[in-house]
């Protein structure tokens, strides 16, 4: 094979730098494609710079790409050379257990095989992500892009799109229901376009005035200023739902009081310190759910791409080059971007 | 009306004793009864000392209760003179919220009024308890009690029977499905009982070796030392459900990781500081719930006590006169009653 060019972080401190490996030859089932587009996600900075304690360097992030395939193998039937082709989070599962079975690997009980920092089931080598030129993954792990939307703006739905649509689909988000968006940055507004496209009355918590404009402009139906007690608690027993984005340590109890009996608020962000306890008082009283969702299944995230191009709805994105990866993370950890950087994996073939 | 005989708590500081009360003429649509049996609720000494804040005194506790109907108004049709009835947490509600017209009077919108404790919807005047010789209630909040059950070991099936039955009916304990019960007193025992009659898989979490034996004789499939890590980590990712009925403060991870994908943890206790804060990543990663309940609404409860009647169910309850009420609070509060303090209240008219 030719050599694949990267980015990657070679330890914890260090930024990232040009990097080259080589992807395997296509297995049986592979799809071998050209990386186009490479979201830019959080979890790529808390990975490079091992914030989870569990990296394995050199650490090449990247899990919201979209790609072409440049070959496949013998026993690939679903994708041809040439089809625009999306990888999000999961490369492989054990594809056996109750949660694979039923089409949810991204709860697979042996652990799932991460687009980065996972370990190959067959070699057992340290994965690579997208940002690189080149990537080879299992068939069933590769997702099928919309042709009438944006590449570049399709690259963040595999992460940041369906770890909220699963959710909205999970918990019935559609008409006649009120979902909260706690957040507008990456997945909050995705969050704020799917649950508008699903049909459900959309509110969108932010602390910052500022984004009460674009909030609108993506879908919300009302914006709440979550700092504001009064216009809290003009929503109060009123939730279907509320998908809650914000990872940051927060007091979870005043969205909680928003819920309708039986209403439920989804975590899709982990801390890394544990939120102030809830008040176990505000759950008994209206029988309220705290729950937490993790990205989405592969089938699941067929559906949300499908949906995402009857829809006509992508990311809003600022495009990058490669070489300027180290001043987006900057730029993302201070939510300076509107609102997910998209790599222009271009930028390194030149 | 002929004077009615309780104990009451005079204020915060003292202890119950003997009080004379008035109730009021049958209304229209009124039960009034002699109370039988009336079961000693943890929420009884929480009222009577004002440990939440809002006891108006003097306070009747008591709201477990069957009683024999003695008289009823002119517009009552489904009670008559000489049935057994019971009579539990809510004696009424506003009727016409959505939770009320689905039958779930106590997530009633304006607030049900409590057996105890509560305000009159017509007089505004505080409620008394089943701690006396009678009590009169509307028909819509008066129970059937099944004639094969013994109607003392019936008195805590009100309140600690409906508060396990609710979270076991809502979360579909059943045949092929494994149930957790936190904690073997009033409320754990009910649980124990009344998921194993459902076809539960019953596993009882304890701290204490010495209830080992008992929990089994109740029904429970399997008994876990809490305390003991490799007995939990046996148990890791398979249950449906977890009713954790242990008010105290304490770490709730170690069972949310023992829920499966999907699984859900329902709170029926309310410590009064909260527990410490669960970890937010062990609710994301296998999509786990957690819940609060609030005792049952009136349809439930009748549904619950049949199931009763049916399955043979009632309380362990040791029998006291009412004038040892103030020693079986500081009992209660060392945990010391297999399983429930159940008042005979013919001891006030001796």
């Amino acid at each position: 094979m030719n050599t694949t060019y990267a980015y990657a972080a070679p330890d914890a401190a260090s930024k990232l730098a040009p990097f080259e490996l080589q992807r395997r030859a296509p297995r049986d089932h592979d799809v071998q494609m050209d990386v186009l587009f490479c979201g830019v996600c959080h979890s790529d900075l808390h990975t490079a710079r091992n914030e989870w304690k569990n990296t394995v360097y050199p650490a090449v992030p990247g899990h919201e790409i979209v790609g072409r395939v440049t070959a496949v193998g013998p026993q690939v039937s679903n994708y041809k050379v040439g089809d625009l082709v999306g990888v999000g989070c999961l490369v492989d599962s054990c594809r056996t257990c109750p949660s694979c079975k039923e089409g949810l690997e991204q709860y697979c009980e042996a652990g799932f095989v991460g687009t980065y920092n996972g370990q190959d089931r067959e070699t057992g080598e340290n994965t690579y992500g997208g940002y690189s030129t080149a990537l080879v993954v299992d068939e069933a792990f590769v997702l099928r892009v919309p042709k009438n939307l944006d590449p570049a703006g399709v690259a963040p739905l595999l992460c940041a799109g369906i770890t909220t649509y699963s959710p909205l689909r999970q918990w019935g988000a559609g008409p006649g229901r009120k979902v909260g968006i706690v957040g507008l940055g990456g997945l909050g507004h995705m969050g704020v376009k799917l649950a508008h496209a699903m049909g459900a009355h959309v509110v969108l918590f932010t602390t910052s005035t500022s984004k009460i404009e674009d909030a609108k402009r993506l879908g919300a139906d009302e914006v709440v200023i979550s700092r504001n007690p009064d216009e809290m608690a003009a929503h109060a027993n009123s939730f279907d739902l509320i998908v809650n984005t914000v990872a940051a340590p927060h007091d979870l109890n005043p969205f909680i009081n928003l819920l309708r009996r039986d209403g439920t608020m989804t975590l899709v962000g982990a801390p890394e310190h544990d939120h102030p306890s809830p008040q176990v008082f505000n759950l008994i009283m209206k029988r309220r759910r705290l729950a937490g969702s993790l990205i989405g299944g592969i089938a699941e995230t067929q559906e949300m791409l499908d949906f995402c191009g009857e829809h006509g709805i992508t990311s809003d994105i600022e495009m990058i080059p490669m070489q300027k990866i180290n001043d987006a993370y900057e730029r993302m950890l201070k939510s300076d971007v509107k609102y997910r950087f998209v790599i222009d994996i271009d930028s390194m073939r030149k």
